[in-house]
């Protein structure tokens, strides 16, 4: 079986393999699809290229992410398998710290893994999960795949979306309906990232803890309009940048 | 279920997306692990990085490949479970035109993988397929993970080995048994890339197919020594550079 025994300690991929087997575990758990290791595979990539560590561009959106949902009258964050896998207690501190509601939204949708994921969410300490079951039962415009589904009291009417491990095509849609969108996306070049209105690129098990750490710190700020003011076209240039000289100096 | 009728048509991705399926079902068949999953995802940015195409640096090294394997004494091409699950009429088509062995080479052995595995490559038309069960048990020298166990009549004694998608640790430890070591993989920065005497930088599904055509128009030529001749450092700066400017361009 694939758990830490099998890994050789000397490997020098061994840490990247042990923190590979919660999202394994997710899996075995039917919270994780196999197209959500694959994806995960391609994080892990970009997180290679990017060199592991939260970069300046990523602390200046993980601030701005943090303001915009403080600031927020209706913020929800939403949830899919491999998030509620790798930190579910995190995505519920979170949207403690800033008043958010929680809301299942999967590619792939089934009513197990929706329950399976909405019961992990509630052992992490939620008190409610919205978009499970008969629930979802609103539709994105413009969007056709089983993403569209969402929850009326839900993104049906958040103004601030966090939308960590996303696809573009939502993150698209969410905009035309005037939402303003947070992603969490590795690749500064996706379309998920070009869509959203603030961007974060960066590993979720890196950034998600730091952004809770954020909105902590700025709960009681008098100032949050000024951090929001945020341009996500020149901090993704920036990451672009970062990327393209990694590749360089290798 | 997560089959190509989930996928709405208008994805901008559907033909990724159905490319993975194949995965999939060799995952549900016991052939992939979940881990394997999670590598070809990887595999995946690293294609978008580099576009999508054999870039000139992956035919250079097709053609010296083509060229080694067919000058080889004892050539053994390694398999894993993706490379059995996305094209094993590609690897026994190459076996027959180099006339080379057809080893399994697990990172996760198990003898129901290693089994499934050696009957797809006998469904595909493999007439023998080496490394299965007892016959895996000769060791490579300082290798602890589970790659080590060989085939006294394969990889053992192989002089040169085609290795698709594979860890560094195995490529290290086989350039010191000697080897020529021939590695298909999309990072030009791996460890594998680095470690290899040739190196193809390309997708996987692209790459095997036009190994076989070169393979092909190669071995009838008295040439091959030069072809040989190849500065696998060289090639992969080339690599390097291209994937740079892919990103600066972007």
């Amino acid at each position: 079986m694939l758990t830490s025994a099998n890994i050789p300690d000397n490997h020098p991929r061994a840490k990247s393999l042990l923190e590979r087997e919660r999202l394994v575990e997710g899996f075995r758990k039917g919270l994780v699809v196999p197209e959500g290791l694959i994806a995960y595979g391609r994080g892990e990539a970009f997180d290679y290229i990017i060199g592991g560590r939260t970069e300046g561009f990523a602390q200046k959106a993980i601030r701005a992410a943090a303001a915009a949902l403080l600031m927020a009258k209706k913020p929800v964050i939403s949830v899919n398998g491999n998030v509620a896998a790798l930190l579910p207690e995190k995505v519920v501190e979170l949207a403690k710290t800033v008043g958010a509601a929680i809301e299942v939204n999967l590619f792939y949708r089934t009513a197990e893994r929706e329950s399976a994921i909405a019961e992990v969410l509630k052992e992490s300490g939620a008190a409610e999960v919205l978009g499970v079951g008969k629930n979802a039962s609103a539709r994105i415009p413009e969007l056709m795949s089983e993403r569209r589904k969402v929850d009326p009291r839900g993104i049906l009417v958040a103004d601030v979306v966090f939308v960590p491990l996303e696809d573009g095509d939502r993150t698209e849609a969410l905009r035309k309906m005037g939402k303003t969108v947070i992603a969490l996306d590795l690749n500064p070049m996706s379309r998920t990232s070009i869509a959203a209105s603030i961007t974060i690129v960066d590993n979720v098990v890196r950034a998600i803890p730091l952004l809770v750490e954020e909105a902590k710190k700025l709960r009681h700020s008098g100032n949050l309009r000024n951090i929001v003011d945020f341009d996500n076209e020149k901090n993704l240039q920036e990451a672009m940048i970062h990327v393209a000289r990694r590749l360089e100096n290798v």
